[in-house]
């Protein structure tokens, strides 16, 4: 049956059914004018909106319904991550075509759903919008930080080190497998990365408690680009060494495959989800070492911050070789 | 220059001097990777969403673009009025066609955040997004109501009065009048109501104080519908008394004018975005009294709750005429 066939009220209710409803802190859930979430104590609150569009964002071809949910809700959760605040409730705006099947946008919510339970984030509400444009899932992620302890792109400081958290480049190299039809265990592994993104949420909640981390953003539209915001909003200039970027083994071998240079999808292809951080240089052991053992993440140092301004690459063999140049994302530009 | 040419980052930092930036309790505003609020002692979060779509919820030939905004954010924020929430904060994901002026862009920006800061909820954030589908505004409120006092739609039990804040059917008559382009002073007064409509926050508040409020919900699809909403998620029925329900002189006007019923606009029209409630007996007068003298808000007494389901209207006349009848408002149906 198709949406315009079912009407709104009985698509809603099939919604409601298929949402878990939230969690112990939620005191209303889907049905309501609005969802009401308790406030832990001392916590700040934490909101940001991330928009999916098909034919931009992704395309149905590459994804099965509920995986078109599920990204667009991880990845709006990343901006928390950069946060570090812990999720506490998403909200899912679906734009879609009353031609559309009921059961499409049922699997989206679904999707959307689980990958919010999943990361702690029930789906406690939202909105669904007939539209005669593209496919449009809009995810709104509450969260709360510990009140003073938000992470901030702005507060980098001279003689910082750069960090990231994870690899570089991978999801776009899954961009690029999937595009080129690629298989194999690496085009594989590259093709997760870009399909179900990882929000670095337990890194992201460890950085607010460790000392001497500065600044920190979420690698989003590109590590060149993202790097410029933490630059510009800081007041420094920001110099990346090209050979520490960590590039995963999968990302190597799609690259070869593909004859291209995996640095540029490292500098910008975007979507990768990691975290950039700033940390003072005396407290980066520590923090490289909680990293590891409290969220098994790998923290990699990629560069410094210095007086001035912009974001720089360096070439640490001392070539002063052409650097692979895009730029990164931009939602009017690009795509 | 068009959105396509300036870019995302020129755009969003043009925004970001839009932007007020927020009150007091904001501590991180637009700009970094997700806003942050303070939290009131004592509140939980209220979270809702609401999108504006170009030719089903608004035509541009009748709106100025920082009206478009403006009500995009007005809408969004009575479903916290629904709640008894006092905003805190608000963002807006604009989806745009890159074709489109910055220009544009601009004014449905500045209109929505005016709104949204002369109606407390600071426009903190959002997110913009190049799309070949109509102009869309999915506007995201948060906002705090007292732990426990939240106004449901579930709450209502025999017995209870049904009764409704100012006048319903003026937006459906505002529709009506710049359809049939109707002027003369009538017709301006429904026309701004269906383009300014006033979220009822300060009596949703109030409410949260009042003893007896056992439901409410904020008059948007239209009274049946809505009402329906209550009858349902309570398990109770609902009887409407088809001659108590408040026209206002001039949408009485303005249907005289056109020839048609303005009953049917009361009971089906949709955007009126008054509070509908039910209180208990013995504490109505109270309730109303309070509206009066805290909010200058007239309610009125337009049914009653009872053992059963779903809605009826009844005359109070004896006649058994036919009511006028038309669906409420379903985003998938109609438009």
């Amino acid at each position: 049956m198709r949406l315009r066939e079912a009407g709104e009220i009985a698509f809603l209710g099939a919604l409601r059914q298929a949402l878990a409803g939230g969690g112990p802190s939620v005191r209303v859930g889907p049905g309501d004018d609005a969802a009401v979430v308790d406030c832990p104590p001392g916590r700040s609150l934490v909101v940001s909106c991330d928009a999916a569009v098909e034919g931009r964002h992704f395309r149905r071809a590459w994804f099965s319904e509920p995986e078109i949910g599920a990204r667009a809700v991880r990845s709006a959760l990343s901006d928390l991550a950069a946060m570090g605040a812990c999720p506490a409730a998403a909200l899912l705006t679906l734009i879609v075509s009353p031609d559309e099947e009921v059961a499409l946008a049922q699997a989206l919510v679904e999707g959307a759903g689980a990958a919010a339970a999943e990361l702690g984030a029930p789906l406690v509400g939202g909105e669904t919008v007939g539209s005669a444009g593209p496919l449009t899932l809009d995810v709104l992620v509450a969260g709360f930080v510990r009140s003073g302890r938000e992470l901030r792109r702005s507060g980098a400081q001279p003689q910082d080190v750069v960090a990231v958290s994870g690899t570089l480049g991978d999801s776009a190299a899954g961009l690029a497998a999937l595009t080129a039809g690629l298989t194999g265990p690496e085009a594989e592994a590259v093709v997760r990365r870009y399909k179900v993104p990882e929000p670095r949420l337990a890194l992201g909640a460890l950085l607010t408690d460790c000392e001497g981390v500065h600044a920190a953003i979420d690698v989003s539209d590109g590590l060149l680009q993202d790097a410029g915001h933490v630059a510009e909003q800081s007041g420094v200039a920001i110099e990346l060494f090209a050979e520490a970027l960590p590039l995963s083994p999968a990302a190597r071998v799609v690259a070869r495959e593909l004859g291209l240079d995996p640095l540029a999808w490292a500098l910008s292809g975007g979507e990768d989800f990691e975290l950039l951080i700033t940390v003072s240089g005396p407290e980066y052991g520590r923090v490289q070492h909680r990293a590891r053992r409290d969220c098994g993440i790998e923290l990699l140092a990629i560069g410094q911050v210095s007086d001035g301004q912009g974001v720089s690459v360096r070439r640490l063999d001392g070539t002063s070789g052409q650097l692979p140049s895009t730029p990164g994302w931009d939602h009017f530009r690009c795509g």
